[in-house]
């Protein structure tokens, strides 16, 4: 239904990325016998991914120790970008995605650490850009002891999909 | 299908809440850039949802250390709520929800902490007294390093809704 | 669609199964006021699973400190198996699983603990024998600073059901 109006809207993500400057980094790869990407209907959803750009980590370690909240910010759009990659490289088109219907961000903290929610925002301001206001994100953002391979980030998130 | 069959049992949630003497909370107000629910299909998932009553958290800090099991899950029980007038408020009326999928609660705790699941059904008690016996939901309940604002629980679900 | 070539591939599973010389364990037991699984379309999840054998846990305690990789490998193996078994148990036919849309796994770890990646193939490599490769999961693997009853391992999943 209103396959035009959709089309339209869609088409955006694309052209908004042009308009922020951004490029989509090529997709993550992944840490073990997994996949990044697995479309079940009209959700798709992403394994956790990770802060790496060409290939390095942005930062290891954890906030409220090694990391400021701004570095927290990047890392988590870093993330954010690497998810839309794994998302527009499986669909062949970012413009497919339709909605992110939830974010998953777990930092690895110390135990006094208070900001998850600006930290988080670092990948919901990205979303927000692409992405229609009345469709805002659900998000769930915890402090973890740990993460694989040290980062201080790992982002999960379920998308709408035009099929 | 069996439309006059679910309308009756939806019903029962508002009557129940009245019966139990239950007053939905106002909806909770997000922390950052997301919104508190959003609907794909007839899923209806909701962000971490706190345990604030009047704007204040119920308590902060972790189980094992600062809260009692008893207060633990007074806290889950208030997020239930909170992410039962989440939805209410997104859906209009709480008896569209059909049934609780998922809960996942994550508890800020200390190492030795092993009572999880006595924590958690300060949640589960709730959706079980409002929700049919044979809809029970499933449950990942897990400990966390931190959590925003140094709220001992952060609860989010996913609900099946009338759509 | 391709119902004869569902069915085929489906069947496979209990076949691998006997081939892998597996026998499926008892279903998991709740520890609190919730079900193991729970359908909502053509989705089923599961409820956080331990690695408990004969009602025992595998092991307790903490990757990085009380577990070697090898051990925490088990466990994650072992919480997949009896996802597994929840699931079949629900669907009468562990053969109606279409396949593995998402498996979080959350491991009691040590602050320093870095392969995550590694306990958590013992989980997925499970999934990968039993399931085609071109339907590989998702996966979100995070430290947890505590797990119920001092399990080193809670695995929940998403499978894709034929109903």
């Amino acid at each position: 239904m209103q396959a035009n109006g959709d089309r339209n809207g869609l088409r955006r993500h694309r052209e908004r990325l042009e308009a922020l400057g951004i490029q989509l980094p090529m997709p993550p790869i992944p840490l073990g016998n997994y996949v990044e990407t697995s479309l079940v209907g009209t959700l798709l959803f992403t394994s956790g991914i990770l802060p790496f750009v060409d290939g390095k980590l942005l930062f290891t370690g954890r906030l409220g120790a090694d990391l400021t909240v701004e570095q927290g910010q990047e890392a988590t759009r870093s993330a954010a970008l690497n998810a839309l990659a794994a998302a527009g490289h499986f669909l062949g088109d970012v413009d497919r995605l339709q909605k992110v219907v939830r974010v998953g961000i777990a930092l690895a903290t110390t135990e006094a650490f208070t900001q998850h929610a600006a930290v988080a925002d670092g990948a919901s301001d990205l979303f927000a850009q692409l992405f229609e206001k009345e469709q805002g994100h659900t998000r769930l953002v915890v402090g973890a002891s740990s993460l694989p391979v040290r980062s201080p980030v790992v982002l999960d998130a379920v998308f709408e999909v035009v099929v």
